[in-house]
């Protein structure tokens, strides 16, 4: 394992106070499987009536626990979650699902539930058998040290999933549902291997609001849409991508929700989606080598999700990544990036802006381009591209890093 | 323009022999356009009668050669080629049309022929207009020494086609029709924004052989899917990619062809298809930064498209890359890979070899594994993957490089 220890010059300045949720306790503790003097299991247990919802990675090739959690998550109710770090338990074969069950059934009997109540993840090497006694060996310590939910326990949380990430990635914010106070914590992992479908990393959301588990699907998945789903850091999906929302129900006096339109819970929904978004920007700022934030937005595309094809092409391209890298203001590779989209565009209506300024209109470069306000703009660490093809109304917004040689650093010796 | 003075460690040892076709003439010229003390610009001269077809970019931003070749293309009628290197006239909106309307009708001035059968290729930074007149100006001296093609004027004319290539690239077969032998003998320029669909690059392939118009565009457009359009360095394709394949019928007592299936062109067939791979791989074997060189071939697909994309998956990403750039035979980013292609798999029945050793079968890592001889084969400069995803009988052979420090470094300052 490469030792990552600077921490992105994208990251925030610290790791953010997080709210206490009510009827969640939380543990961390440490298998030494992997990774010395740090903790890599990551153990919730949930009051009863919490429900959960979830996405999951696409890929054909998903791992054990994605296999477990897809399995279980239409019952939507859930007890307990065991997380670990450093090893994928994917492309394990059949010891793989017995590796999830076996953990799965241990943390089950020291919350004295149903196994289907219990939620798996894991995140790391793939194709090693997982050590799975380690973590049930740690397990009846870890219970021991479970603690209702409160700002140091979730920035321990979201220090013992990390894998190669440089900095713990949490995110929190306060909604009121009527005139009820509930709070919203949920913690990330992710730096490599981030691209859509779905969910390009690990998130745990918690919420103390009772929100019944459809409606606590329909809003996760419209979500996760507009925030995990939107960014990439190199294309490459993950075999283990999972993002799971639950609600405990433990605030006092909160009126009864039954649907997703409801508009008692449009500011929760907002809320939610502010924890999503802000931790899927914290990933992509976290994104292997990233020394630069890209937001890029598409319009004038055939409908929204021709316009998220063009915006993730663009996102994705290397030699868009490598010039944003070289601070070259090469609007000239954004071009080719949507000509590559396949997706509709109008080449003689194309209209460029790099940090707001116009670039490109009506498919060439506008009258007498002043390139030294946008080579400045390109030097700066956050960077905004916009891209009109000319062709309807729709529009999509991706994020995503430059490609460095810090990249290249950190994946030629990933797993040596 | 950064300047990349090494060669190549996957370059062919030389430049190869090629043989002299008749009936076409060439000659290079210097503009001073973007390069100090080479040629940039590519002119040939075909006898009448010489057919052409070609495989273009689907880019939908496509350049402006580009849609003069679409456009002529049918006619299947060629006198002249005109190609220049450092400007790719694209992007750059009703200019970038007029620029390649002049330099067509100043080369059909110099060869006395309709402006229709003059074909015309650009290569180089995007959104820039085209200093056509400089092309227009360094013509009169070019067609005064036009040579018929020889090993010397064909060495020459893939030299002046170059930008960020670190060698010339040629290739050359010789063929027999019947009892009448043909010369075939190509050239190609690409190094890096080298992608399907198509056709990823420039290369200009000429024969003696006498070939109707419809035979030659069948196979073109059958030789490029096995060649051109399967090979990958970042997945970025190009406003100008550009195959065109010239026939110039100049060979004496050649039976007649009507047909691709011709039993009597086969040999011819699988000659030209040769020239066609020899030249893809060079492209590759130049891939920016490259130091392997990676053959991806899938099996058990569901039908060979799907073999396709997936082995493009692995290809073109970024882990599986560093991966073996980093010499480290990590097969679980192959399976990361197969996952996110969105193509069926059986991911209890796969199956993946490195180097021709089995590294894992039904789904999980073979049984006794002995990882040193796969290690000793990645530190090799040709890399063998074979996957089988255990569906169907789809099968698909691609070739791709790694991607390196050097990429980052040549990408991150190519246009400043």
């Amino acid at each position: 394992m490469a030792e990552h220890p600077d921490k992105s010059p994208l990251a925030p300045a610290g790791f953010p106070e997080m709210a206490a949720v009510a009827g969640v306790r939380l543990a961390s503790a440490a298998t030494g499987m992997k990774y010395q003097g740090r903790d890599d299991v990551l153990f919730a247990s949930f009051v009863d009536g919490t429900t959960v919802a979830g996405t999951l990675t696409k890929s054909k090739t998903s791992s054990a626990p994605v296999d477990w959690c897809r399995r279980h998550l239409p019952l939507g109710e859930a007890n307990g979650l065991i997380v670990n770090a450093g090893n994928a338990n994917a492309f394990t074969g059949g010891a793989g699902t017995q590796a999830v069950e076996k953990c799965v059934e241990a943390v089950a009997d020291q919350l004295a539930c149903r196994p289907s109540r219990i939620f798996a993840a894991s995140t790391g090497v793939i194709g090693e058998p997982l050590p799975f006694d380690m973590i049930i060996d740690a397990l009846p310590e870890a219970a021991e040290r479970l603690v209702q939910s409160d700002a140091a326990s979730w920035k321990q949380a979201a220090a013992a999933i990390l894998t190669t990430d440089t900095f713990a990635k949490g995110s929190s914010r306060i909604a009121t549902i009527g005139d009820v106070s509930v709070n919203i914590s949920g913690i990330a992992k992710g730096s490599g291997m981030i691209a859509p479908d779905m969910a390009t990393m690990l998130s745990f959301i918690v919420t103390d609001a009772a929100i019944p588990a459809d409606v606590l699907s329909t809003l996760t998945s419209a979500g996760v849409a507009k925030s995990f789903n939107a960014i990439t850091v190199d294309s490459d999906t993950s075999t283990s991508d999972t993002v799971l929302v639950f609600a405990t129900g433990s605030v006092d006096g909160q009126a009864k929700i039954s649907s997703a339109d409801d508009p008692l819970i449009s500011d929760f929904t907002a809320q939610l989606n502010a924890v999503m978004t802000d931790l899927a920007h914290q990933v992509v700022r976290d994104g292997e080598g990233a020394s630069k934030f890209i937001e890029i937005t598409v319009s004038g595309a055939e409908n929204d999700a021709a316009a998220r094809t063009i915006a993730l092409a663009i996102a994705n391209s290397p030699l868009v990544k490598t010039a944003i890298a070289g601070e070259d203001a090469n609007w000239g590779r954004i071009v080719m990036a949507i000509g590559k989209s396949g997706e509709a565009a109008d080449r003689d209506k194309l209209a460029i802006q790099i940090g707001g300024i116009d670039v490109a209109r009506n498919g060439a470069v506008v009258d007498g381009y002043d390139e030294a306000p946008v080579a400045e703009h390109v030097k700066g660490q956050d960077i905004v591209i916009g891209a009109d093809v000319g062709i309807g109304d729709g529009q999509a917004t991706v994020w995503t890093c430059d490609l460095t040689h810090g990249y290249i650093s950190i994946n030629a010796d990933y797993r040596s």
